[in-house]
């Protein structure tokens, strides 16, 4: 049974023979190997061209203000299952990126995607702010949350959005994109009845766009970001455990309210 | 319910405050951002120190080597799942790491293990042709391959190790391990039979050991550097997809060869 | 720092002190083990009551019937998964399992929400058949598929669909939704212009609805049931592996149509 | 490149044409769906034949009886996942499956190869305590944990296990297996020092080998009846949302032990 009407039967990412591998047409073990960094490695598998020095200097700057921030939820997920389930590293990694979803770490994606409706509209002849107000007020009647503005812990400002404005500005890639967030993070207080200053999911598809990056992998970069941060949190739980720890706290602060026999206590952790 | 008993409860990897995001004790935005490369940020999340020019050229170099290999079946399987679950691409990515285990990528860990044995011996006063001899032999009669050696499509000579060894020379790391990994190569013609030259597994962890990575993360460096081929490939999915390709060519493939009831013919794919 | 504004901590499904464990309000030891069945139990803990003959009569025909259908691509993936990771069975399950997404088993959740959004405008008094054409052209105008109708293989009628609709009938639980599902496929000729049967997405919705199954958990059962087909295929794998077979079948279906070096010959599987 | 030296190229589960679906040589519609239930369903997928109703008896007991069990890891894991990925509903799925892993749930099948192992001994002509003894003789050796026995919360007796091996008495299923996990039983206080009562994950194979459940797929069976409990617990995560308190509470009990620059003070949570 062959599902859908896929036509394609090709792939233009890597080819290999009992001798060399080829990825995105340069040879990988002469060309490649010690001749680049993996970061201009991820640019080159996403787009077949290498990136430019300004471009590697804004993804790297992307990728380290996203990979870690301390025991979130798809960490200690991660660090949970790997308490559980040692055998098999792969399973505990994979247990933390399945936590890079829409509420937490897919916002970049989202913004971007934001960026891009905002974009296009002035690309077909809108003036910016026009722009900006009416994509804006699309999600509101939407009932769409603005993603990229606002943050639970950072509620003045994101550091490390400031940062990452700071360094496109100093690698000369600032252009649209980063006009267009800053724009949109002007009128919210007027459109939306609040301040919220951009964040760390705004900052980097705002940075990433001006600066050329696919727009269809912007997920990838939390996601890549975090499973850095993912593997260093389990080396630290192969020396050091909390896993566990992490799980009894969980539960303890959950109370058991459904029905119970009679005489019957759960116990108090 | 407490299983076990840690008793840890401290973690040395990141904190924030409303202002700030502390990583490994550096300030995240001010020090880090747009300062440092992913690959610096990774061994700086692994180790709590930063890399030396050596071991940031090592790291780049064996990530590079592993990313990135065709349509292997972790590479497979995610575009598969992206092509049924497209609304999730974490889920993709998630899937294609499970395919990170030990018969296809797990040996790099494998591999430094089985040299961190061998170094360990010669640690406490073996010869080191004597402590790879009795490690293989070891291995051989607990019926378990040795890993890191022989390829099923780089038969003559894996073109990534050779690379890589090349590289530790050439930066000026190149030690013990890489010592052990070539004197083991040099002995299994003699102890199995066979000439079976150094992979790309076995030349990562002889050159990330040599070069101070820790042991315990070597399983990391195959699956983050997977993850960013997963995502190249990913994004190709979303414009030139494959995936219901490979799982119809896959079926047609197989036979079905149980029961059937009276006049029922599978259909012929 | 605490995401959103989560203000529940209670939890009603299970609690257990050191002699008992209690699930949705029964003794799991004295009430439950070897007098229920895992049907009967799957129905109590998603509602905390027992279901009726009828109830648990529905709830086994839909995971039956939805439980396996060859070599499709989740179960490929979970198969390839467990030939490369054979350590960890759970990774292969989850490989499986992150394939019953929106496009091949989702359906039955999209399915469901469609007709209870239709039951919904009839029980706020519109009529049954002008519900149904209001919904299906709501879909159609925002260019969504209507979900539970058609099937690249079973193009005349989908007979777990039909049997389905049988079964409801013969234990009397056939009502609203069941009429919605035939409503809207009477009308899909005239509306879409094209005869698409019912398949078991529709129909499994459709029947559970009736039998009183919680919305929210339409996409448990699917996922639920291909679990056991999954489990099913890895003891085969492990007896008979066929993962490689599938992944090499899957690579030779594609060609590389990149950039290639000068002299490369990519090799011809 | 292929992979090993797979050659079988045969499945006997399942097959369709466009009018039918086989399963185990059953015609999926006409002779299944509506006439067994899912438990039987799943031995016929796992065996190819329907199962006596004994055979049924136990494995819905076992499912039952490993299906919940509170706020576990695996269960927190994955509540935290949907809280943070809620439109992937199979993902929260996964990352709990995950966490069926060797320390928590993956001692059913590891006590199944031990009693197995017993069982081999005592078929090849050793008195059944002699084969006992030496096997957990040979397991302490080998420093490894004698699957099956003691559990951190039911340190008296686990209720779930005592009445497990009364079903299996009940339905007169109860032979060589049961015998073994006795005997073992029996001999852990002189043996290892300790007194350790049978457990769940020792009770589930003891009764499911001698009712005829194939070894291989023991752990299919923890995994599927925690599949169960996990939908029942993403329902409830859906309507009463705990993901973030879970998370909070677990961050809140870790301390941050890293280095800090100067003047940094963490939030206290």
């Amino acid at each position: 049974m062959k599902i859908g009407a896929q036509t394609h039967h090709g792939s233009a990412i890597s080819a290999s023979n009992a001798s060399a591998i080829v990825v995105r047409g340069r040879d990988l073990a002469q060309q490649l190997i010690g001749r680049i960094s993996f970061t201009d490695h991820f640019w080159l598998l996403l787009t077949g061209t290498m990136p430019t020095a300004a471009q590697r200097h804004i993804l790297d700057a992307t990728l380290v203000a996203i990979a870690e921030h301390g025991l979130v939820p798809s960490v200690q997920a991660s660090r949970m299952t790997l308490a559980a389930a040692p055998e098999a590293i792969q399973g505990a990694v994979a247990a933390g990126i399945l936590g890079c979803g829409s509420v937490v770490l897919g916002s970049s994606e989202a913004a971007g995607h934001f960026y891009a409706a905002i974009a296009a509209q002035t690309a077909a002849g809108a003036a910016p702010e026009q722009a900006a107000r009416s994509m804006i007020l699309e999600y509101r009647a939407a009932r769409r949350a603005i993603p990229g503005y606002g943050h639970p812990e950072h509620k003045g400002l994101d550091p490390r959005a400031r940062r990452l404005f700071a360094v496109a500005a100093e690698v000369g890639s600032a252009g649209t994109f980063c006009g267009i967030a800053h724009q949109v993070e002007s009128l919210l207080p007027e459109l939306i009845g609040k301040a919220l200053p951009l964040n760390v999911s705004g900052a980097i598809p705002a940075v990433l766009l001006d600066a050329g990056y696919p727009l269809g992998a912007l997920k990838g970069v939390p996601i890549l970001a975090r499973t850095a941060g993912l593997i260093a949190h389990l080396l630290e739980e192969q020396v050091r455990p909390i896993g566990f720890v992490l799980s009894h706290a969980g539960a303890t602060a959950i109370d058991y309210d459904g029905e119970v026999p009679p005489d019957f206590e759960p116990t108090r952790e």
